[in-house]
């Protein structure tokens, strides 16, 4: 599948024909349609490699500890104990590989609709998906949503909703029934995460968002994060907690243990990220 | 000047030869080359007009808010009293019209070096640069750097160094004869404020200004906030203050008076400003 590229070429990513980002490939390393989207990954000249979906990027080798971190330590840090987590999404391994640095963790089920991803993210962006040979993560090439309403297991302490923008495929995982699912799977002091768009560009999805989770969970709180190629630059989690819980609060002793392995979260970032611009508060009403 | 584009036009802003932005263009609106820079004003689909210089986005009517509220209200709101207030660069008049928000605010005096971009956003970006007729604003068209050194006056309570990158004329304004100077100007209880890069992409310049600053104030601190139309979208300020300071603590009162008028700047944004992600602080050691 790898071909040299002409020189020059570039990966550009366009939103509402109107404005986008661009880098520079160096190599096409894979290009490949499932039955779901289309999947490639490039090498490119100053971001590593990336992987794109339906022509979006989704992570880069050079920002992803951005995204991986601040999906997984914020609510692995609140949990008091997190045993069993789950991914949706995020066939890439990064948030899988976050997960499991907290050495309470016991199992990580990643459900991944399409095992193009997987396959891909395996061979080309190894630094992100070593961690999906381990041997406490079981990889689940299936419907998150089917698999959210379908299968009785045990609880889950931790669900991490790792999905790209509510179109395609991932559509679903923004919605009210999705959300009463991860209710019924999550242990009684269970949290869960999900990507949450742009509030530059997407406060209204936001917003949307936010009300399905607190209409399931009595309340929803977006934090926040710095994206280097994802349009706008500030970009949202949004967290929901069985029990009342301090979100700005993770526990100091833990994290000064795992510090010394992460590169963006710290006590003082997991703190900031609650704190909204003035008018992402207002669109948020 | 104005011309109807081709369609489908667009601007782009390419770093390093590697990565870049761009953005649909309505209508170019000035495009004129100064005895310093080229300065031109484009109309775009998405974003409202931006104001470029030599090429690269300076700011735009859509996101420019951010930007010229964190430069601002950060030092306004830690003064206890501020009177007089100094600007160098910022010709687009966004700082200044954030600066006159504050009651306190006596007079303001801005120094750019090129006429041309004053005379670019007084045309063609009114809602930036109206402020700059009011009567407690004198704009002076000079070398900020030979300002600084030469003329002798009050001392000024906040200095805000609203400057382009260190490239071109504004490359100065990043060293420590110019901050030695701009000690000597302030106030005793005087803070200044200057553009302090992207910690993704230039770290090693943020920590260079950073040595810089401290090694005339004692200490230089910087703090974050995003931007839409900079590469990366983690952007910084440093700052440094004559006295001891808690820079985390505006005057809780005095922002409750104008917050109405913010659309970015917060208690919470501000605080949280001052955390930096551990990438960083291991990057400014």
């Amino acid at each position: 599948m790898a071909k040299l590229p002409p020189l020059k070429e570039w990966v550009e990513e366009v939103q509402d024909g109107a404005y986008g980002m661009k880098w520079r490939v160096k190599a096409r390393l894979f290009e490949g349609k499932s039955p779901f989207q289309s999947v490639a990954v490039y090498d490119t000249v100053s971001h590593g490699r990336m992987l794109l979906i339906d022509g979006l990027l989704m992570t880069s080798e050079r920002d992803e500890f951005v995204y991986h971190e601040m999906i997984a330590h914020v609510p692995l840090f609140l949990h008091p104990r997190p045993r069993r987590v789950l991914v949706i999404g995020g066939g890439d391994g990064g948030t899988v590989r976050e997960t499991l640095k907290h050495p309470t963790v016991e199992s990580v089920t990643l459900v991944e609709i399409d095992g193009m991803v997987v396959d891909a993210a395996r061979e080309y962006l190894p630094s992100t998906s070593a961690c999906l040979a381990d041997p406490r993560v079981s990889v689940r090439i299936e419907d998150g949503v089917k698999f959210m309403a379908a299968h009785e297991s045990e609880p889950f302490d931790v669900i991490l909703i790792d999905s790209t923008d509510p179109i395609g495929p991932a559509q679903p995982l923004f919605g009210p029934g999705f959300y009463a699912d991860v209710k019924k799977r999550l242990s009684a002091d269970g949290i869960v995460v999900a990507q949450g768009e742009c509030p530059f560009y997407r406060l209204d999805v936001q917003a949307a968002l936010r009300k399905v989770v607190a209409g399931v969970f009595g309340s929803g709180t977006l934090y926040n994060y710095h994206n280097l190629t994802y349009p706008g630059g500030l970009w949202s989690f949004v967290i929901a907690s069985k029990l009342p819980r301090d979100l700005a609060a993770p526990d100091p002793e833990r994290v000064a243990a795992l510090q010394a392995g992460l590169s963006y979260y710290n006590l003082e970032t997991h703190r900031a990220a609650f704190a909204l611009p003035e008018f992402m508060k207002r669109g948020l009403r």
